[in-house]
């Protein structure tokens, strides 16, 4: 058995992110950067009012001078001319700011009637300019290879001039559903069947993290019906199993996939829920197999498979962020294996996130994991946690969980 | 001018869930249930063993005893006969247990040969049994109405039975963008022009809150272009506008829409960036005006636009978590308007999140909102804050902003 940190180590050593494609600047949400992006032209373009007002000369903008208006500049028409001595132009937010003027008289501080401005409060030279290029200057790299795109890069890459991105295409995982017992839902449930809740739930996951998933029709216990279901996987830039890692006397996916040319690199790891969990390479697709369990499959995805989607779209791969969480109840003392406790959680006033483990940890019991807010970790060998502790936990909210 | 608070709950106040449809359960991922989702059977659906092992009868299974093998039950295929006195039946995790057996004895603790098992440590009766519905039971709600379905919920619903989903449907958001000034990312931009990066902004806002973008082409800062425009909400969940709303003397897209008869609610409230916020009704049609300026739309999309589709997805509507943090730099006094601090954030050690805001809060800052990883929220005439006080801020990664 190896530990969940070489193990996630070792997964991760064999993935190379996916190649770059080109999306359209608004399907760009949530893909990663594969090339910089870098500004075509600077913001603002020109030196620019912040402000509603009147474009003047700061020497002639003096207390109570009068200044003769000589055109106006909304917003997408500057103004042509020049500003004299003696002369203002109407602007607004936004408006590029005429040759000659060199401050922005607030139209707060102005009265005008019949084409004069007279000033109130004077304006310092300079004021409610916003300066050609301030924001970004044409060239600057704005977003970094590597980065996953949200709303607020959208925005930034159009500001940019971008209407195409480029980004690492969608890793597609393959997923194979083993087991004789199992049923789709909605399918007639054979006698001590089980309704099959993996496929659908790892085929939600890996969208939610960003790949491309394909569930493959499930495969009996049966090496030959899993064999073949492997060839499937072809071209894929990963293949997930669930189930057949421990039946009993032999392992029935890592027989049938050895058949087919499987290396194999581990298939034990130290951590509760989920000990059977396989990784190796058929081919050229690398392989991870987990657990046939609805609950440890689930926590394994959030520790391995998370992980290594995120390594393929060109991220790094960082384990899920586990947060301080206060303890509502005691934890006793942890064995050799790593354990992730199902816990939900409160929020209680400056103290943050109070975490309640549930009492039965029971990896049969699908209610409770998915009713949990956080997963605790609890390190192999932790002594007893007392109520008020605060210990590891990964909140699944934020992960879209 | 009104208070964030107050122009949040004018908006939600006019909002209702869109109705129902059925989507497939893999298709259900960020969707928002519209009614109660409902076991079809009980998990597990027999008792079913929780190890590899051997069904027994816990009176017969004594330190020594030798037992009679008499078959086997993998999963999927369930013991058709009775255990008696003196028997045996080969099980592994998840098979049923067959009748007259009452424990398991886990397989570590047996000798097996020539069809004898012969007893280690005894199990007590009951043992590693997992009960029929100890997990749910037929007709138990598994997930209420009103809750947004994630990966281990898709799970949940798959072993409760459900092949489909019944969820709201994606509120249809029109989004408008107005300005002689703006040209899409890509397209020339024209004197004094600037890239238009609102639309695509909130088309991917839109649709990372769950709502299902329309990005009508940009129209002029003319009465007639804005409400033709308008036409095209008409069925629309919400209208959403951006630009014109205070555009020197006058406000084109109030005046046009208030052509085609929108009635509206409020047009300007106290916060910043983004005073001119205008709200009203158009027709059916719920209408939100955002500024122009990108750093301000952006904002104030995430204090109301936001809300606005959770409440039409079926969701309460919370306005965005507010978490503790801690300040880096210190912040002067507030004035009347609620301030929303774009900062930059850094994790230390036990401290939590360390709030280092920029020091420019120039709204003209696309670059700084775009690598932002919070808003500190400054309540109106806020005191003056200093270094390691804890301020409430949003942090905008984990709502996928």
């Amino acid at each position: 058995m190896i530990s969940v940190t070489e193990a996630r180590a070792r997964i991760l050593a064999g993935l190379a992110p996916t190649a770059g494609e080109i999306v359209p600047l608004t399907d760009g949400a949530g893909r990663v950067t594969a090339a910089p992006l870098i500004a075509r032209h600077s913001n603002p373009p020109a030196d620019v009012s912040a402000m509603d007002g009147y474009a003047v000369r700061a020497a002639d903008a003096l207390a109570g001078a009068r200044l003769t208006l000589i055109g106006a500049a909304p917003a997408g028409h500057p103004f042509a001319g020049h500003v004299g001595a003696g002369e203002a132009v109407r602007l607004f937010t936004g408006s590029v700011v005429p040759e000659g003027a060199d401050t922005i008289l607030i139209q707060e501080n102005a009265a005008v009637a019949d084409r004069v401005v007279t000033v109130g409060e004077p304006p310092p030279a300079g004021r409610h300019i916003r300066r050609m290029g301030q924001d970004f200057r044409a060239g600057e790299t704005l977003i970094p290879t590597g980065q996953r795109l949200n709303p607020r890069l959208i925005g930034f890459a159009a500001a940019g001039g971008h209407a195409w991105l480029t980004v690492h295409r969608r890793p597609r995982v393959v997923i194979l559903s083993t087991g004789d017992e199992i049923a789709l839902p909605g399918d007639p449930l054979p006698p001590g069947g089980v309704v099959s809740s993996n496929g659908p739930a790892l085929a939600a996951l890996v969208r939610v993290a960003g790949g491309d998933p394909v569930l493959l029709p499930s495969a009996a216990d049966d090496s030959r019906a899993i064999g073949a279901a492997a060839d499937a996987a072809r071209g894929a830039d990963m293949l997930v199993t669930t189930g057949g890692a421990s039946v009993g006397d032999h392992d029935l996916v890592q027989s049938a996939l050895a058949e087919r040319g499987m290396v194999l690199d581990f298939w034990r790891i130290a951590m509760r829920p989920g000990k059977p969990l396989m990784h190796g390479r058929l081919g050229d697709v690398p392989m991870l197999g987990l657990p046939g369990n609805p609950v440890s499959a689930l926590v394994c995805a959030i520790l391995f498979l998370l992980p290594a989607i995120a390594r393929l779209s060109g991220l790094p791969g960082d384990p899920p962020p586990a947060e301080p969480l206060r303890l509502g109840a005691p934890l006793p003392a942890n064995d050799l294996r790593e354990d992730y406790v199902r816990a939900s959680l409160l929020i209680q006033g400056d103290e943050g996130w109070i975490a309640h483990p549930y009492p039965a940890q029971d990896s049969g019991m699908i209610s409770r994991l998915a009713r949990a807010d956080a997963l605790i970790i609890r390190p192999p060998f932790a002594p007893p946690a007392a109520v008020g502790e605060v210990v590891p936990g990964i909140r699944l909210a934020p992960l879209g969980l």
